[in-house]
């Protein structure tokens, strides 16, 4: 499994070359970023060589489409999927993946008949150009009353969901921070097939209880009371290779330098690495 | 547009042969039956030939799976609905439908995520057979607050629906009754593709006010206060050509025979349909 | 049915303007064109008002994909598409064509699987926008042996591909001078479902033996041999409404003017609108 | 990777409890068979005890639809399909196949369409019940000219049809003995995601060139040429886990006891197995 990084938590990067220096400097291998925005910066030929030369791939890209309000933003999006879709191909990235709030202020039943409607779309787009996308459930307790309707959180929802979609290539984005505040364990893990998971987020969290865990009160990896090793082995049992990128949501951003923020992740990653012994 | 009947309205109607033959007999040109037991009763050509010699065609068959409720309930349908289907093809039907309850003491959206799934199987089925599936969208208010969580009742979410569904050749069942508590207008049925049409149901309502309707509270044709001749005239204008089928749902079963039922529904038919000049 | 007009046998029309201005001049309803491009030269709110003083409706525009050679050239096109159904929508169409080589270098069974995924995507990034894709069944016997491999020509063969497809809203552009090099017949016509046809072009034949009929040969409606008010009413009778748009492709450019070339054409389209009594 | 039998070269065996109790005898872990066959001899708790007492999964069923002929025979078989689904679910098999004929009688590009939209279908129903569908493409070079024209049998056209049939759950079912006759590598193996293969046979082929090899002219494994050693190691890099069912087409059918033939397909795997270091 690749260690891989996402810009959050690591403060003020300045640009996608600063990101790839540092990933590669403290051993990461894989990075989240806009693969559009980096191949208009370089080319293709030059993006690849950047990647290649400090021996990374790009773990996964965000949707850049707008599938959570009206059918207006929604389709303004689909030319702009396409052109990234095509820079993420280039690239070799295979992944795309999108979040799912758990409440909404929308009528629940009808929001997720155009949601999987849209989503479809998006994943039909991204599988012409050999892309799966991936679904992240989002487990933190208040943001399931945060809006005036329930939605889905857990996997096995989201499963069902996926299910729904019905498209060849979709499949979870899985963050051990929203395994751990829907109180998922090891064995929930090892019931997936590999081939249900698009892509991985590793965060840990404080030592409060569950129920009192905050979307944007996460730590950096060994640094909480998550069982990260767990997480780590369910993955590697079911037969997971690809990236697992930290996202260090913080309620204010850290003030520490970029570098010392790679470095502490670096030691997380050591740290929950090895206690996995993978 | 064919003048279609249910047996609900009939009263003690005792076969289907009966049924048949009333409907002949008063100058109806649809029924909505059970496609596979009357071909498990007549054979093939036995069926053919008393609907014929009738001068009758099926309107629509019923959804014979359980999509509300478990797993289990719903594939033990599956092979059962491919023979109910080969049954209604041979018999030249390409309708079959079903009715989704405005609210549900599931999670909304999980159900939906759920029915959606089911559904489409369903239709993927049936469109083996060259049958459509219609969803027939449930007005009464009563029913939207009769389960915990609000499901969806207007013509623009089950379209948003049939688009989350995603399979050519669902569409709506469209029933007046369900259009007059939702509020609709003539010109919300001419906004519709015919093609968005699978079956329609023709049935009146008290003259009580919208939100106090109740949905086993129905009338005949012609008998109550819903703009009948509006109705049809809109279905005709978009160029629908198939049956439009009464199904009287009441508290109490109707005492009456079931030719002066059957015979009450001629005249209400004959009153909307002159009032409506096609 | 609209009367509708495409460039092709209309001379050395200049731009789109002159071709929208001669269209209405001569009492056309329709024009197919390249709605991107009439969107980029006058903004949305500029082309939506240059057709409404003209009287004129957007009948199709043409697949901007390469679905034909390889998976390079096909990826490429699907941004453009997405602009492109983005600015048909906004003008108000809702078909998009593309047609079918009747053979093909290719190995057939490959080709067709090829075809089938990549047109499905059209379609799906199309439906996005509400826009169908009609395909083009290509008659003239001379193209079925022009490239190594027999592909598909017949209206059958192309409604069991688009069923293969799989996708709602896939339908078949039915061009006269196809229906007619595949021996067609009014019956025909009147077994399709109207939600089958996307789009219609009206072309004429010289008086030879079909299977000499040559696919640049054709003349204009009403010139010819083929029976174009049959045609028209069959349509007609199975209720379509849209766009009926003529496609004169000759070997060599005529020279008239564009001015004396549509009202030749609206010569034609009176003479067999009259004969159809439509 | 499981050991895994088939009947085809076990000669005479008498009933699917004889098959059972022999591959549990010789250290078998799958078995390919009849699921609903089972079941209806001994029910559901009986077949799955059967099983478990023996140490045995289903390995794969065969997909009962005829899907190479008429329509008529197609529908047919879809009520017993969703029956099969049902019977191999309740036995916990998750996999079903069919073969494909490198060459058809019917126009290759009408059959592909045709197949396409069939084999999507069943890929539907068995999707219901959470069963995947392996497409056996097949190699033998005779067999690619022994019907009129040529439909596809290379590993990459049949996974081009596989995203053509765009199911979730569609994948191969991978032959050693058509890998050969494809002139296949072991790279070839390793560019193959595991969620690509639905199901794995083994088969070993005799020393003639490769142009020559008969598909019924098969050896058990470890008796003939083929690289089975890497053919398993290439499997086992890219994680596939599953089961490896011997299936020995022979012109004539073997005449020793079907005890001796399944002790000698034991010494096969033996050979190979152990070549192969898994």
């Amino acid at each position: 499994m690749l260690r891989g990084l996402t810009r959050a938590g690591l403060g003020q990067i300045e640009s996608d070359e600063q990101f790839i220096e540092l990933a590669a400097k403290y051993g990461f291998q894989a990075v989240d970023l806009d693969a559009l925005s980096l191949v208009e910066a370089h080319t293709v030929a030059g993006a690849r060589e950047l990647l290649e030369k400090n021996g990374l791939v790009v773990g996964s890209i965000g949707l850049p489409v707008e599938w959570r309000t009206t059918e207006e933003a929604f389709r303004e999006g689909l030319p702009k999927l396409a052109q990234a879709a095509e820079a993420a191909a280039a690239l070799g990235c295979t992944s795309c993946c999108t979040y799912v709030l758990p409440s909404t202020d929308f009528g629940a039943a009808h929001f997720m008949a155009l949601a999987t409607r849209r989503l479809r779309t998006c994943a039909q787009i991204l599988g012409a150009y050999g892309i799966r996308l991936g679904l992240e459930f989002v487990g933190p307790h208040h943001l399931r009353t945060r809006w005036q309707n329930p939605f889905i959180w857990t996997i096995d929802e989201t499963l069902d969901w996926i299910d729904a979609i019905g498209e060849p290539g979709v499949g979870l984005l899985f963050d051990s921070y929203h395994w751990y505040t829907n109180g998922g364990t090891v064995a929930d893990i090892e019931k997936l097939r590999v081939d249900q998971i698009v892509h991985v987020h590793i965060n840990d969290a404080p030592d409060v209880p569950v129920a009192d865990v905050l979307d944007n009160g996460r730590l950096y990896p060994g640094e909480g009371v998550i069982d990260l090793a767990g997480f780590l082995q369910g993955l590697h049992r079911i037969g997971y290779t690809g990236a697992v990128a930290q996202e260090i949501l913080t309620a204010t951003p850290p003030t520490d330098s970029p570098e010392s923020l790679v470095e502490r992740s670096k030691a997380g990653f050591d740290k929950v690495y090895a206690a996995a012994e993978i």
